[in-house]
């Protein structure tokens, strides 16, 4: 049994709980190897205290499952039949009726939660195991941050394909297709999230994407990019000059970057989570910015690349050796433009070093 | 207020319910034309059968929300602010304290549920909003039918750029960057799914990916890809002989393709969605396959790439014109190869149109 799947078979234990049902694909990946997007199917990992595990998915991925590497059983279903009449048959043929149960109430819809309510009536779901595994996720291993360094080189890489793509009238969405094709030929398999390029006012909009906006000189240019490596995510933006830019977008440029260093340098053991979101948004906010940083800090970085620790207000919880998380200062001012620096890190013993290592001093790319 | 959004109130006031709750985000598009994935953060589309219906999302997405044309209320929220109270907050200075509830049981996990039962502890959820949901979008209007003809033309150009990168020794993921990449230069903004490119037995995994097997002479190389068109989603497969093939792929190709035909042809008003199934699937059975096509033949399509009617045993739909759906019936002989052919059709008044027009017969790709 890997590590992984003993510490949530150990915290079953410890809880006095009956059975866990593991429902977010990413989380059935971190216990059992096997990762897979079901779309509207359903896949399952059920763990118990005393008893072996088993996967349940459809019939048309198990051969996909021997082949993960997974030892235990199996279950599969038609796409014809009832799923949970037959999770709820596999789980009555080990163990009976559990009674205490863990489920997944980041993840698991309601419509799931009733359909196992309707099969073991007298259950009772006095623990998330959300919380439990976001706990468990906090703190990575060594190995995992060897491969979040190594998704970090590949967004270096990403970054350097992006630049490279910038010529005037080139579209946002042009450029993206740049990146997503070098990093593909690569051997890179997925990007971690859609590769967002922004030019001028279209990165003021932050949770906005690439359009088909022509990049011209004197604008500049948002990237927001990151890479999977083994399951282990990158996360990492840059904002360039295309050309000569105004003194305000200089200046913007200057402040965001001062607040990101502030961060990185103040960024160690012992630092609240609070406290670091203070020290980056003070900068701005003294710079007469602060109405244009909307969003927190950070957030943490692993299998997922948004989880915990959130480097936010609020949140007092004080960092350690193994966190790993974002760095992510932005302005963005409605209209004109929008700068953001990023670099996910991890925190070591004195301090921390991060994953992603791409100038962040302003750079100009000649048109 | 567009037809969607009229609808669904019309439907609050015939149930009388007093609120419905929309989580899935490509459903808040539907009814809102606002689209954003927000990952762990909270977005949300609240409606009533006799209020103006309101949107909540994070602070960062105002902007983005007001250049969709949305013209209700939104309210934003900053990270370290907690969505819910803000959510029940906002509910109750517009309604009170709505009793009966709809909301996305296929969507809406049991964390947010519980969170919105602590905001209103009299509520009651008497309503699944997925089902009205579901049925509501299995007839496409004409306007839909035109965006999901564009997208199956996008997908058929995709199939001609994936037919002119396959080389010997070529790998399946390089294959799939040239695919992605002519798209994106096409001005697709994004695809429906991860392009799959399987080539010989890794095609025998109906729900493996693309992997770093170079393509070799003498293999079927199976696609299945979509394209994204203004929401409206392709999604089509078709599997190619690259050089000379032996004589048990020809064969297994012709029973697939026989079977796919078989139910184009069968497809019209009043035929019931598991007859069609019985068709294909009996013609694979019968040619000695049938333990190797598991899976059903085909799901809806429309703003997402699985979605109602589910074509399949059990399914005593009939079918009615409007329907959109995927006729793909498959055969996977594990260690040695997989085919599988692909169209999603709608139905019209007499019969059927497929939204994808590639070549089916037995294509041989000359390496």
């Amino acid at each position: 049994m890997n590590e992984h799947l003993q510490q949530l078979t150990q915290w079953l234990q410890d809880q006095q709980l009956d059975i866990a049902y593991i429902s977010n694909p990413t989380n059935i990946s971190y216990f059992s190897g096997f990762f897979q997007d079901p779309e509207e199917r359903v896949t399952a990992l059920f763990v118990f205290p005393d008893h072996d595990p088993f996967l349940f998915t459809p019939a048309l991925s198990i051969q996909e499952v021997k082949r993960s590497g997974w030892t235990y059983d199996v279950q599969g279903y038609l796409d014809h039949e009832d799923p949970f009449g037959l999770i709820g048959d596999a789980i009555r043929s080990r163990v009976g009726h559990p009674a205490q149960w863990a489920i997944e109430k980041d993840d698991l819809p309601v419509y799931r939660y009733d359909a196992i309510r309707a099969q073991f009536p007298d259950a009772t779901f006095p623990a998330d195991a959300s919380r439990f595994i976001e706990q468990k996720k906090l703190i990575k291993s060594p190995d995992e941050i060897a491969l979040l360094e190594a998704a970090g080189q590949e967004a270096d890489a990403a970054f350097a394909a992006g630049f490279a793509a910038l010529h005037t009238g080139v579209t946002e969405q042009a450029v993206v297709a740049e990146i997503n094709y070098a990093m593909m030929k690569q051997g890179v398999m997925s990007m971690s999230f859609d590769t967002i390029v922004q030019a001028g006012p279209n990165a003021a909009n932050p949770h906005g994407g690439p359009e088909l906006n022509q990049v011209q000189p004197g604008q500049m240019v948002l990237f927001d990019l990151g890479t999977v490596h083994q399951d282990y995510d990158s996360d990492a933006t840059r904002t360039v000059a295309f050309g000569q830019v105004g003194e305000r977008e200089r200046e913007i440029h200057a402040v965001c970057l001062e607040a990101n260093l502030a961060a990185m340098d103040a960024a160690k053991p012992g630092v609240t989570a609070a406290s670091l979101d203070k020290i980056a948004r003070d900068i701005i906010t003294k710079a007469g910015y602060g109405e244009y940083f909307n969003h927190r800090l950070g957030h943490g970085i692993g299998t997922s690349t948004h989880e915990f620790p959130s480097i936010m207000e609020g949140n007092d919880m004080e960092l350690r050796p193994g966190m790993c998380f974002s760095i992510e200062p932005g302005i963005y001012v409605p209209g004109f433009a929008g700068v953001r620096i990023e670099d996910c890190i991890h925190i070591t013993e004195n301090g921390n070093e991060p994953f992603t290592h791409t100038q962040k001093t302003l750079q100009v790319i000649e048109p």
